[in-house]
């Protein structure tokens, strides 16, 4: 599988496979997760993506209880993680309202735990996880910059973040973002027009794509019509819809990163048909079209 | 007429005649269009606006016909033209959907196709007619300003740009951008406002503006209290209300150049009552006021 | 109180005393104003909001027949006015409709009928009151620089611009543009995401705030949730909702000016609360999310 270079040290499979829903599985046990792990780096998928937050604070910690069972999977893995989402969680009873916090001393002791959670003692990629109204940039970004200083974390990048957002912080380090992880799907197509890739295009930014099948919603009967040109084009190329779904993220030329979760591990192990399809330009337009509900203008 | 300097290398006349319909008169005979343009020209119109696409890719093929008819012609026009439109039409019958392309391969080739259309070998305007939410911005950015490089096209520039398309862009080209033609009118004043204007003006990039009398939407029921409004101060100065709609463009600092296409052989004689028509302040904010329906806040 | 310096020259008071209703007041003598001045500074409220139209061109006369009779207090204040919006009035009864103007004819006008009317030989900071569809950047900038080269006014700045109104006219001056004074409050909360305050924190630049308390509609029956939490907070730290609403302001890192409207010397007198309201982070969101109606994403 392809790899893309975020920057001079990180690389990451071009296919990255999301932890979202790693603590709701029903076997968490380290040998079943070693075995989700290994089925990715099978087919080159040495990328994984996890938050604090995800399954309420928990996914981090069952992929730890595998690292710390097969530690030897380590070293070809990135892991990006996640922190600024403060959950009201019964795990943190005095919280009272879900918030963000990017201050420097939440960002450090997030990456501590997280660190501790998942048993390993370096980070690839650490991102602010949602733009903070409140952040204090100088403070966000000298938090940032020292970590990765300090070797903790080889990249920071940030998620869900507007240009304005990204150039405000990015104003305030030394070091340079290495992403920004968005929504983009074919339920999702704004980025595509409103500037949110175009940024990215512009500053040399390689995107990393959450939701790229809506989160399921792709397959639900308000999109069949979706859904019904996926499986042909699909059909066509013997590959299902899901990989048609991902290769349109694929195609564009920004070099988008989709982040692919799925508990399911036959799935996983269909994962790279993705990156086999073909997909031209009229067919991308013929997608984005039938997505959006009418032609471009 | 007054003349706009886009460049070091090109020249506009204020007024630019909109070559949309030029395939729809129900004359397009090589006499009759060399009567448009001479018609123009009489007024110091000389700048003539095409695209690939106008006319369902006809236009340029009718403009060629009186050019090779009357070849003295061309060295007193600027020529703009657009490509990266591919409409769904019977001359192409292999399309499936209306998309972009901004691809290399195609540029050259659309810019090929409309030299040879005109029968001219020099295009002084090439525009992107439409961003591309595909677009690679290096190999679109290496095309145009190949084209430049190679004398077939004198200068490069944009239509319906935003901001974030326009920087990137600009960002991947040597050559500097020269317009972007974006919709201007009494009917839509959104970029007045939105950034779209005030980008431009930040870039030293005058706009051109098409549809500057709303595609004839101006004359309609609907915006009869602008109509009326134009037609109130252009009796007191003797014009018609379509010179007051378009001197209202003229008027604004940001010099934009108005795109005017019409059929009609004694209207395009009095196309430059335009430049003749006084458009105070407070003018230019009655009938922006009248326009919006509400005062500015 | 604390002062924030807006540049080199030039530092307010953390809260501004806003003069907006100063004419609707009953009492409008010179005495009666002296008080009011002399109560904000005997809290350390050292900057006074004005602007030409405020009172219908009256609001800058009044405070001139206090500076006239008490022309020691000049000396402790700082002094901002406005000046770009035109008015309908009787007193000008040949205007037609309310327009902007940022001539530079008009805003030299401007500037020395505001120094006439509040009789001062000095303005510490002029605003363009509002950003101005029709403007010619080069000139207004031109004249914002004239009058800070010529001593009449200390520093020069803009209300609500946004970033493209705001880079359009930084980029035709020399003199660095000090201050955005924009609506922010609880009741409307857009700026901390739209990027109104990322730009500025960006640039470095402080912003003002114009009805921080939302015009008094924080204590409306439509924003009773909200008032119901200030008010819990308040009387948790022995201090009014007002207070608590614009300490809320206070405590965001872009170093936000409330400027304060008050005809009442009882409530001039309590200002200052604010500053000594204790509002972390989690407090913040809270009042965001009930604000807002929703958890943040």
């Amino acid at each position: 599988m392809q790899t893309i270079a975020l920057n001079d040290t990180l690389s990451l499979s071009r296919l990255v496979y999301g932890m979202w829903r790693l603590a709701d599985d029903l076997d968490t046990s380290p040998g079943h997760v070693q075995r989700k792990i290994e089925a990715c780096l099978d087919q080159g998928i040495t990328s994984f993506d996890q938050a604090d937050i995800y399954g309420d604070y928990g996914s981090e910690i069952v992929l730890g209880g595998a690292l710390k069972a097969a530690p030897h999977l380590r070293a070809q893995m990135q892991i990006v993680t996640k922190c600024d989402i403060m959950l009201t969680s019964e795990k943190f009873p005095e919280r009272r309202v879900k918030h963000y916090d990017t201050s420097a001393a939440h960002i450090i002791a997030a990456t501590e735990n997280s660190l501790r959670a998942m048993s390993i003692d370096h980070i690839d990629l650490l991102l602010i996880h949602r733009p903070d109204p409140f952040m204090d940039a100088a403070e966000t970004g000298w938090a940032l910059d020292g970590l990765v200083q300090s070797g903790k974390v080889g990249s920071v990048g940030v998620s869900n973040f507007k240009r304005h957002d990204w150039t405000l912080l990015q104003a305030a380090m030394s070091t340079q973002l290495a992403t920004n992880q968005i929504e983009i799907s074919l339920v999702t197509t704004d980025a595509f027009v409103n500037g949110d890739l175009a940024f990215l295009q512009e500053f040399g930014v390689k995107p990393m794509a959450w939701s790229p099948l809506a989160g399921g919603a792709l397959f639900s009967e308000t999109h069949s019509h979706i859904f019904g040109a996926l499986e042909r084009i699909g059909s066509a190329q013997g590959v299902d819809a899901t990989a048609v779904a991902i290769a349109w993220l694929l195609a564009h030329p920004a070099g988008i990163l989709p982040v692919i979760g799925t508990n399911d591990l036959a799935r996983i192990k269909k994962m790279s048909d993705a990156t086999r399809v073909d997909m031209d330009r009229e067919t991308w337009f013929e997608l984005y079209e039938i997505a959006n509900g009418h032609e471009v203008p």
